[in-house]
């Protein structure tokens, strides 16, 4: 039977090269053991060809009835796309194929036939099905291209979001997502049977990562939010991942030129990095320039209002109106916006000395959409119970967040950037599901 | 009032150095301003001395009444112990003291005066106070010096894993926590009410990380994994975090290389980064050589049953029982344990070609305890649905990872790593609890 040939598929062999390393190796006369997925075929009738997609790229596999056994030419004829196989042979010098070479096989090993064609083209650019289809089957999905280059994208984001915070003297952490209170009020959680009682999904590490910096100062967290939001926008999950950062001894001005350097790190090591998929995508990265533009909120307000619309002081600022005010200003760009009403925003956000109805906050957007919002932190006691009623909270269901403040909580700063937004607002997806391995909202719960 | 002069504590002031860098600077006529939280206080009548601490270290304020203000010679006796405060002043060599220099200060601002004493020293080694005690405080007892070290000792670790598997090409991925059925079977899960529906928390990313190597061949997830086990050990949690990493084409024999050198590398880094933390727990890693030694289940049941012990082929081992009959041979070192019987192991692991009664799998042990398991998984449907069937799983609960087996599943392979059993079994620490910021069990929701 087939299964139990393919038991020893792998047996006394392992895969020597990757695509993009094949062109290398033209002139050796040593074989290659290359392994992928077959990401199509061509049938020319005594020339079989198949393409093998690997995680760097593609490599052409030519297959001539007059080159090889008659059992490995049928072989080559009955292998389906997507199938996943590998090949050993040798290499040939060949223009106009990828990697200016194609391999001459020796050996085929069909390790996974595949029994299905594919619902969608995983060469075409865009999608011509739509979204829930390929979420339903959202590995094969991955396989694409456009998708491809979209994730390793996400990788050079991560990966220079973590060197810089390293860089910074930040220590990562992880804190509990099952938690006993909700954070910033009741809204949008998710309950959780927790052996004999209630809990909830923490909707945000915030109270966390405040209390860390009493020990460790400077603190970041990137992982998985919970909000459950019945929303079905483009620019909402219920699970995301999130980078909270959180920072003793500095204010929210100090985190604001921490951020805006960490994006222009990120966009400086993309355009390093991630050439080819900028260019696939055809993306041109915004031009940075720090620092960032900052807007009063009270200032938009008055503008708004001398433009004749009907918003006051207090109201949040709908997306659509921040850029239709703000997009001659800032094609491409990110702006901040400060210093919002002390009412709009949670309970552990620092009313400014000045005038306590306006807080020391800021929200970071990219054109219409925003991507992160930070601010000073109460550091007193007294002052958060304070605020926490004027907000209708009970201060004893904080009692175990409270109780750190009578050692010494030092003054402190940080902010929340949801990833996916954040990679929605490099890459230009519209639609944050796309930007997600396995999105999860109000309506998708599988895979 | 104290609160409101405090708002303006950090106005026209910011750090300049750490503690670690006062040494540097002496000789220098600049000032510094320093920042951090008083960790002890000895009051010699006409001198005070403060120490204060940061996240690099410890330096002596030293203030005498005759070389300051009366003022500020006044606010320096008040200073409580865990006050968070911040110095401006000038180094003075000093030998004897940590640095080797002393700031005689010229301003000292209290962020926020401690209210309590703690009620166990940052400064002892070892806690003089129970466990529930300090996590009841996590955040202050995270101060303490010891545990200090130890999340330093986990920062490079997670580090180094990180690092370890970006040059071995992976990517890193974040599968959904919230899932609609339970992953290897109904046990130990939490269920959450998604809005109208019932979910688990994710006991692991099994099923995520083998579908994406399709896509992408190598990845890897650090995040959290959620446990319903009502267990009271030393070595278990509610929730923890996992670094669970997935490979392409490969099988367990080459995953069990990849682990091994991933430990390698770990201990490595940690000797060239950690050394102080190191010392100050006393810890002396063990030298590793490579690879492992590898132990046949098979042949330890025959080994236990020569020794009269009452154990059938099939039963699983207990730490205690590995440890005594294996401690001669491992002082503080790793090894595996290979080829389970199948029936001991969830349904996608690969059966042995050659005895199906076996199956391609590993634990990572480290003396007593199990840091880590792995094997090579099942990439056939056919196979897969057959080992659910024979473990009582029905597969129609599992159609959306099943249908991605129609379209090429490679042969495959990966492990799951604990990340506080592999820090407990580094830093010889006993109980979980101690290497997890804020842990997680069936006693304890909070903080």
């Amino acid at each position: 039977m087939d299964e139990l040939l393919q038991e020893e598929d792998l047996r006394n062999w392992r895969r020597t090269h990757y695509s993009k390393e094949i062109a290398l190796s033209i002139g050796g006369d040593g074989e290659v053991i290359i392994m992928g997925w077959v990401a199509s075929i061509r049938d020319h009738g005594n020339i079989q060809f198949i393409i093998l997609r690997d995680m760097y790229g593609e490599i052409q596999i030519t297959v001539k009835k007059r080159e090889c056994s008659d059992s490995l030419f049928h072989l080559a004829k009955e292998v389906k796309e997507h199938s996943s196989i590998g090949v050993r042979g040798k290499v040939r010098p060949q223009e106009k194929v990828p990697n200016g070479a194609e391999i001459v096989p020796i050996e085929i090993r069909v390790f996974s036939m595949a029994r299905k064609a594919a619902p969608f083209l995983v060469q075409s650019r865009m999608s011509t099905v739509g979204l829930d289809t390929r979420l339903d089957l959202r590995a094969v999905d991955l396989r694409r291209n456009y998708l491809g280059s979209i994730f390793r994208i996400r990788q050079t984001v991560l990966n220079s979001v973590r060197l810089f915070l390293s860089e910074q003297k930040f220590i990562e952490v992880n804190t509990p997502k099952m938690i006993a209170t909700a954070t910033e009020g009741g809204a949008a959680l998710f309950p959780i049977f927790y052996y004999d009682r209630e809990a909830f999904l923490a909707q945000s590490p915030q109270l966390y990562k405040e209390q860390l910096t009493m020990a460790f100062e400077s603190v970041f967290e990137i992982g998985p939010i919970f909000r459950a939001e019945p929303s079905r926008t483009n620019r909402h999950l219920s699970e995301a991942i999130s980078i909270d950062v959180e920072r003793a001894f500095v204010d929210y001005n100090d985190i604001m030129s921490l951020l805006e350097r960490m994006i222009l790190k990120i966009v400086d090591t993309l355009k390093e990095k991630n050439q080819d998929d900028l260019e696939y995508l055809q993306l041109q990265l915004p031009s940075m320039e720090l620092p960032f533009s900052k807007y009063n909120y009270s200032d938009i307000i008055d503008r708004l209002q001398k433009a004749g619309e009907r918003i006051q002081w207090g109201d949040d600022i709908s997306p659509q109106i921040m850029k239709s005010i703000l997009l001659h200003e800032h094609l491409n760009g990110f702006y901040f916006i400060i210093d919002w009403p002390t009412s709009t925003k949670p309970f552990y956000i620092k009313p400014s000395a000045a005038d306590n109805r306006i807080c020391e906050s800021f929200d970071l957007m990219c054109e219409g959409l925003e991507v992160s919002s930070g601010s000073t932190r109460i550091n007193h006691k007294d002052q958060l119970v304070e605020r926490m009623a004027k907000q209708g909270l009970k201060p004893e269901a904080f009692d175990y967040h409270l109780r750190v403040f009578d050692y010494g909580v030092p003054p402190h700063a940080g902010f929340g950037l949801g990833l996916e937004r954040l990679i929605m607002a490099l890459t230009k997806v519209e639609n944050i599901r796309d930007v997600t391995l396995y999105p999860r909202d109000i309506d998708r719960l599988a895979p």
